[in-house]
């Protein structure tokens, strides 16, 4: 089934907020088999909600609204659906009851206006929220779907996962298998050099190149009627996939670079500690996004000031005073001194100049040095990135966590795409087989710019 | 004029991919006094393309279409566009020139398919890109603007700023005036109470309530035809809504909470180091966004484990036995500890359970202790927020910052909504005006859940 999902909100629609709400709903459709083939956003205005749903179901299997079912006079929802569906709009006993029950619960002094999330177009279906007053409604109207849910996040994936998601997944018959793989060390670019055409020799299959901060997916969606071989052919793209670029992958699905870091801690009973300049918190707020992190993370150092860096991490202060504060005997110091005073096997230290102002010729702002140190050696690799200041610490972030989780896993610290038919072993092998680690192999000299550090924003075109 | 924006990708459509290019374009065409009336999104798709440029077409004054413009198979925008325009691709040399240019400088092999981007709709005007290789296209259909951006979010940033912004401001003859008071302390559903029908006195002015975790952003929109009374409208509007609510606005437009604690430091010449467990370093993070923060921020404790609060902090050991790591003494422990230990002015302390897992019956997932130390005193906060373990770190880093940026402005430090008419006492004052400040009046005394601590989302239904 293709729908449309229709977002509405004069707040999403200025600009002010950002509609994560639909990227979230998409995603959990996608798990149903529901494709999402419109997205449209209109503001607070009961004349372009009725439109979106006019245009909606001329167009599409189904439609799913969000936002506009509260209790203020800006949420038109409710009343433009029920002037469009001429589905007059009623009051709902149980859902009435429900909401009294919330705002009596929540101890607060509501206005009355509030009950008005009671009136629902004639004939809809009231999903009772398990997270807020608003509840979701499903009206079948000549025999597509309307679902109208609130935009509040949290209710809204509430009701989606409770409802909506295992409603549509019923009234589909299609098979769709997705993956992704995550890429981290090459550019669109080379990925799409190396991987060619041959998506066209899977059927039915689709490949996406989704570049960001934290490297490049690429996502193959297969789809075909119920019963065909989708997952067959997904399984082979994914292996000839691996074949070819399999050196830089370095996680599956929606798995994140700090998860792979966390395990490959874990498999090896180490613990981590984080010394930071430019990202300052931002590397160890990414290791700590974990659950249950703290079974491998003991401490972080925000060592902003050269004083803190001395303090803190014994970096010398000659080396301050020769070198500068960035530089790589400093990040060396700093990471070996994380490591020794939090008493841990791996300690990550990023030294930087994030910008906007304090660069120089020699050190223009971009450049950051990332130091790992561990019992079995040290490392310091310079890069350089474009950007905001929040890319460069997003960036710097981020190639940290793939420094150390080569370096954890044995593989070759600077990424590259090796030939193919290449080994897969830059995927996190799985702890059954982790022995299929290759380990380090060549020598993993410093250099000014590693294909890790796009500065252009990892792709060619668009 | 009102104009539509038509997002092009299957990686936005599948909600893989987070829109921020349009929520950052529209509020670019906003202070152009251009109104986004309507936002469609569509896969790579020529027929989808052409489709929703054909209905922006019919119902909007404008079209501006991004992405889709690369040199790859899936970027179809200017294919789509020439057949629905009926405006065939003509190669353009000044474009090619500058693609071939951009190629040879990033010394990267691309591929011959990247010269398609020289390929333009008849009759279109190319702006070639300071950011990019793909140009920014305008083609003027029957009176109406149709301008196409590359999907690239730094490339399409200054395309818009360069050129679509003075293009379309150029065309638009209606004043709009826009502003915004950022509140924290107080519910969605209270602050309307409060504000009630007050805007309806304000002609041609829009207030929306914008919740997040971050507070409750109350934005006004004054619109008018050019020469009309919409500056001084918004003014009576400002200086009502700080008589009503003032005592919770934190910052005005996109100022920052940690803008607004970084200008305080400074103004009074203090220096700030931070200790965190469960936000782990989120809290250092958002201090140091600030560019310049070097001059205030010195160091951060990043103390996970409770070694690491004993050894960096001096945390009494008998304290974590007794009354454990997520607790008050705990919590003061660890602010008196980065205060003495950095020799700074201000500590910042953050502990509690973000969860899922560690909970338990005296101290739910959610709980959090914030704690302040300065030379004037120290003070401590026990909360307790709902949500996921990325919300309640977002707004346990959030409520210590307003904290922070209480005690510095001599303000109370429990945020709430004053009887009006209020001071505006909760606006950080200009630096001009600071002896405004209202002090501390009222005991600061430590209650279980302060109304800053949201824990249904901020808001009641929508």
């Amino acid at each position: 089934m293709q729908i449309e999902i229709v977002t509405i909100g004069n707040e999403v629609l200025s600009g002010r907020t950002v509609d994560t709400n639909f990227a979230w709903l998409a995603r959990a459709l996608e798990r149903a088999s529901v494709q999402v083939a419109w997205h449209t956003t209109v503001g607070d205005s009961a004349e372009r909600i009725g439109e979106a749903l006019k245009r909606a179901l001329e167009r599409a299997g189904g439609v799913v609204m969000m936002g506009g079912l509260g209790p203020t006079p800006d949420d038109l929802t409710r009343k433009a659906v029920a002037t469009v569906l001429a589905r007059p709009l009623q009051l709902d006993e149980a859902v009435l009851a429900h909401v009294r029950e919330r705002a009596k619960r929540s101890g607060r002094s509501l206005p009355a206006s509030i009950e008005s999330m009671a009136l629902l177009p004639r004939g809809a279906e009231a999903w009772i929220s398990p997270a807020g007053s608003a509840p979701g409604l499903l009206i079948v109207q000549g025999e597509k779907p309307v679902i109208l849910l609130p935009g509040v996040p949290h209710e809204l994936e509430a009701l989606a996962t409770e409802y909506v998601v295992p409603y549509l997944r019923q009234r589909t018959g299609r098979a769709v298998e997705t993956f992704t793989l995550r890429t981290f060390g090459a550019f669109e670019s080379q990925l799409h050099e190396r991987i060619g055409a041959r998506p066209q020799r899977w059927a039915g299959a689709v490949l996406a190149y989704l570049p960001s901060y934290f490297g490049v997916d690429l996502r193959v969606t297969v789809a075909g009627p119920a019963g065909s071989q989708v997952a067959e052919v997904a399984a082979r793209a994914r292996a000839e996939l691996l074949e070819l670029v399999g050196s830089v992958v370095y996680a599956e699905g929606e798995h994140t670079m700090e998860e792979v870091v966390g395990e490959a801690l874990l498999a090896r009973s180490w613990r981590m500690a984080t010394a930071e300049s430019c990202t300052a918190g931002l590397l160890a707020k990414r290791v700590t996004d974990v659950p249950g992190s703290s079974r491998y993370f003991d401490r972080g150092f925000v060592t902003y000031s050269n004083e803190a860096k001395v303090e803190l991490l014994g970096v010398g202060e000659a080396d301050l005073a020769t070198h500068g504060a960035v530089s790589a005997p400093v990040a060396e110091q700093m990471a070996r001194g994380a490591r020794h005073r939090a008493g841990v096997e791996l300690g990550v230290a990023i030294t930087g100049v994030a910008g906007p102002e304090g660069g120089s010729t020699e050190k223009p702002v971009g450049t950051v040095f990332v130091a790992l140190s561990t019992p079995e050696g040290e490392a310091v690799r310079r890069f350089h990135f474009a950007g905001s200041r929040a890319t460069i610490r997003e960036r710097s972030a981020q190639i940290a966590l793939d420094l150390a989780r080569r370096r954890l896993l044995g593989l070759p610290l600077d990424a590259q795409l090796e030939e193919p038919p290449g080994p897969t072993a830059g995927l996190a092998p799985r702890p059954a087989s982790r022995a299929a680690a290759k380990p380090a192999a060549r020598p993993a000299s410093p250099r000014r710019r590693a294909p890790g550090a796009p500065d252009e924003g990892g792709q060619a075109g668009d």
